[in-house]
């Protein structure tokens, strides 16, 4: 058996998400293994670092799979590539030590939350940012001041969608933003990431810029772990996965 | 009669160019003329820098309407916005001197032509680059040396598609070169281009890098004006109008 770790970028937009479903809906995990399995002829079966939601984007996702058959990794990559569709693809598949698990061993992950913000629709990037539409700009050095009580170990119950009876306990790193012409970004980096907790963390973000959420609101959530105090899911479309961190 | 000056932003996809057509096809200026002209409640024509061909892109161009009818620039560009289809968006509407026309007045205008060379397809950019397939990569070095013969004025007719009886000298001011880990870029600056132009400098650039074409190969179809010595008309896909200097 030898293991392969591969790195997988995608557009989330058409998929319910990363994960492989039995019934109805189209997954990147199960495009991908029914292309590798129709090539490599015997049945593939890929690990990824995690789970995306439906309509969420990867620029970096890493998955791994165990197989006997003999792999040429180039020859491999240029023809899964050319089977799957234009909107999945594999940017790299390596040899690697037989106990690598893309999930059990990813220490962190980065994740950015894209809003648009300029007065014009965004054209080019239309499916990977969310679009703002209040009437008067978030106030972002709010914003900035509320991410800092993110930072840290927590339990993130109350910020996420989870009903896991496992620990909701997470520890976020690093929480920082960018603001270009046209729009702001939040890059959050974590141990892991619950059910929705990026997009509920980007979400109350916004809802303290705009005045709907208060810094103050943030810290009983942490306390309750009640979804209720937290702000809006920011729309699947605005996060993109970046990067695992090994 | 007041005048107007448009930036317009467009994906040309779905398209079949910039200009108006009287049959079916969709059209940017038809569009953007149907949405201005039900707003403002009377027939609006709209007149582009120049035309785009079915399939190209452009981030800045430029277009004047005239109209008697009062404008509120912020108001009617949040409107025509909002009624555009998500591949068209106006970035700017400004009241400008009546003798503004976005044809006569441009000095230059700047393209860029995507490449696409990593090994792997462009998921967040495959409307927007062509993604080119040769076994093995251009030399680029070989392309850069070839590039320097364009520039400067020439009779560009057997670079073009172009069959008018007017003048087909242009003056070609810039064309540079840009390389990432995954795409190469060319930049064509001119006082016009020729229909086609832009397309069939590119198409002979990558036809010079993989040795299709040679350098030698470019000044008899200055010449001639024959376009049957140039290279391949590089696909529409990969073309963007970048902006359009006044």
């Amino acid at each position: 058996m030898s293991t392969y770790r591969m790195v997988v970028q995608y557009e989330g937009t058409r998929y319910k998400g990363w994960q492989r479903l039995k019934g109805e809906g189209q997954t990147i995990q199960g495009k991908i293994e029914s292309v590798l399995s129709r090539l490599l002829q015997t049945q593939i079966e890929i690990h990824g670092s995690g789970r995306t939601d439906a309509g969420v984007h990867a620029a970096g996702q890493v998955a791994h799979f165990k197989t006997e058959v003999p792999i040429d990794g180039e020859l491999i990559l240029k023809e899964v590539n050319q089977y799957l569709p234009e909107d999945i693809a594999i940017l790299s598949i390596e040899h690697v030590d037989e106990r690598f698990h893309a999930r059990y061993q990813a220490k962190s992950k980065t994740y950015v939350y894209r809003i648009w913000l300029a007065p014009y629709p965004p054209v080019f990037e239309r499916s990977l940012v969310y679009q703002y539409s209040g009437e008067t700009l978030p106030d972002v050095e709010k914003m900035e001041q509320a991410a800092k009580r993110f930072l840290g170990t927590h339990d993130f119950r109350g910020f996420s969608s989870d009903k896991t009876k496992k620990s909701t306990v997470r520890t976020l790193f690093d929480l920082t933003f960018e603001q270009t012409d046209t729009e702001l970004k939040f890059f959050l980096t974590a141990d892991g990431f619950l059910y929705n907790m990026a997009r509920i963390i980007a979400g109350t973000l916004l809802d303290v810029g705009t005045g709907v959420v208060a810094e103050s609101d943030i810290e009983p959530v942490f306390l309750s772990g009640k979804r209720e105090g937290a702000g809006e899911t920011a729309p699947a479309k605005g996060l993109t996965l970046l990067e695992v961190h090994y």
